[in-house]
């Protein structure tokens, strides 16, 4: 899922992006409530309707951007005050509100509130926000009211199996729709979310889209769907396209170097977008040294149809049942290749 | 014509540009030559290759912004020289060099370097530059190398009628494939514009293109065309798309202000554009306070067409006989609608 945190995804038209062979999106809860705020959007006719996006949306809770964005959080059993960072007032999120303002925004899939304790924390620091993010999965399981909402628990669990393992057990006996795995991109190694992942995605039933929150790239991503994930959302292919960077074939090129000044070749000959039909390296490096708005479509309109297209080469290779060889480069972890993550 | 000054029109793909209905658009030789410089424009097959525009271009010859945005000036029967403001090397730019440019650059219409002294200034300074510019388009037509670009003459004279007309005629007897009148929107008054393209227009030969530069919105292309103009330039409808601005039925609503919030009407329900084909007065205006960048690109796409459609409605009018009694509005200049210009 590209990333559309305020309903766009960034410098996108819902035509590019459908172009890209993007089918779902994600957006964010948190920020849409602070701007338009969701009685705007319903007001809009929802959140589909507000975008013009006719694919499938799924909104986030909240909760992690609330614990990782917001200042002056005060936690309690309840849920979470903050200070909104438009006009300085409290706004306080809780298990119900999240629900009633996903419920208002009118996605296809959302989220329960969870509890995301920043990282580094203590053990037991984590099992303590483990156990209240169960506690809030079922108010939010109380709390929601539209059925045609599929509603996913989230495990939390942090760097240690044992609770990811409780946690899993504990959500798949409520029979959700849906599961995700979340707490895993914040500040954590890539080794540790790879463990995590194994850990935890096939404790999950395999009958149900299993979500892993906020990951990733190529590497992430082959292991992940090697551990059994299904769905991921990530920011990095359109932002790094506005820092002027494109995903080629695995790699990661600044097109500010001096190499793509005059080299008249697609970024990839044999990607289907519009922008490798259309537009040369040289053009695109040209609109990056120039900070034309239009280098960062053309580099959106890529990067995303480049980590989809890498999803659709996996899907292809598991139905072939190649995709351990296949993928070999992105599934050994022991190769030179860095690791990334986000 | 819609301004792509760095060989893109701001914030939109040609595809976006080209269902605006825009046929020709106009790109910056001193731009150009700062960044990425000619030669790699040229290596990439030319100025509409290299940006994907397969439409008509048109290049200025630098002598406009030579004059109005660079540094360190010094003006001679010669030519100009300058402070590059991306590296501080004097550069020149002479009128063979600017043609030099200009056939490099492979644009379908080509303009004189031409002499645009900062307003205010003397009329013997106006009188000065006028012949200067005369001496150059000599120059110019002598150095044009490539007979499938067409190279049009700048008609200066500042405010003053005489000048003007003066240099119409001595211009017009060079038998030029196309006229500009050039130097009416460096900070003159409405009015004045006006009275220069009246003067001037009907002194251009009538089966070549004329063409007002840096011109207009509504009022100012009304009563160009009137006077006999057939094609302008303008950067206003991008640029006031980029600041939040869209030009509605000829006004300038600010998408920002509060009784957009909740207005779920599209910006013109007649309108064809993409823009208000599938997005709501309420959507734009959450992205203008989101400061999204799509809030641009659809600005832009609606500005642009708005522009565009009004030339096409004046041309209906003209064919039809109705041009005077259809745009009196605009074609009256003494009724109280605030006169804009750029």
């Amino acid at each position: 899922m590209p990333v559309g945190t305020l309903a766009n995804v960034k410098t996108l038209t819902p035509a590019q992006l459908r172009d890209t062979g993007a089918q779902m999106i994600l957006s964010n809860t948190y920020h849409l409530h602070l701007q338009p705020g969701e009685g705007i959007v319903a007001g809009g006719g929802g959140l589909h309707k507000f975008m013009g996006w006719d694919g499938p949306i799924l909104t986030d809770s909240g909760g992690f951007q609330v614990f990782s964005l917001s200042e002056m959080r005060k936690i309690s059993e309840r849920g979470v005050k903050f200070r909104s960072p438009h006009d300085g007032q409290i706004i306080e999120l809780t298990p119900e509100r999240s629900i009633e303002i996903q419920n208002t925004l009118g996605a296809d899939i959302i989220m329960a509130f969870d509890e995301c304790p920043p990282y580094p924390v203590s053990r037991e620091e984590v099992e303590t926000a483990t156990e209240r993010t169960y506690r809030w999965l079922l108010r939010c399981i109380e709390t929601h009211k539209r059925p045609e909402q599929a509603l996913f628990g989230i495990v939390q669990g942090g760097i240690y199996s044992d609770l990811r393992s409780r946690a899993a057990n504990a959500l798949t006996e409520l029979d959700l729709p849906g599961y995700a795995i979340g707490g895993v991109s914040v500040g954590e190694e890539p080794e540790l979310i790879h463990e995590i992942v194994r850990v935890t995605a096939p404790l999950l039933p395999v009958n149900k889209p299993r979500y892993l929150m906020g990951v990733g790239t190529y590497r992430e991503i082959a292991i992940a769907i090697a551990a059994g994930i299904d769905l991921f959302d990530c920011v990095i292919p359109t932002r790094w396209a506005r820092h002027g960077t494109a995903m080629v074939r695995g790699e990661r090129w600044n097109l500010k170097n001096a190499r793509f000044r005059e080299d008249f070749q697609p970024l990839d000959a044999d990607c289907p977008c519009y922008t490798c039909k259309n537009f040369t390296r040289a053009y695109i490096s040209h609109l990056v040294r120039s900070q034309e708005i239009l280098a960062y479509t053309l580099l959106s309109i890529h990067n995303i149809t480049e980590i989809i297209h890498f999803t659709q080469k996996i899907r292809q290779s598991i139905l072939q049942g190649s995709f351990a060889t296949d993928f070999a480069r992105w599934l050994n972890t022991d190769n030179s290749v860095e690791l990334e993550h986000g």
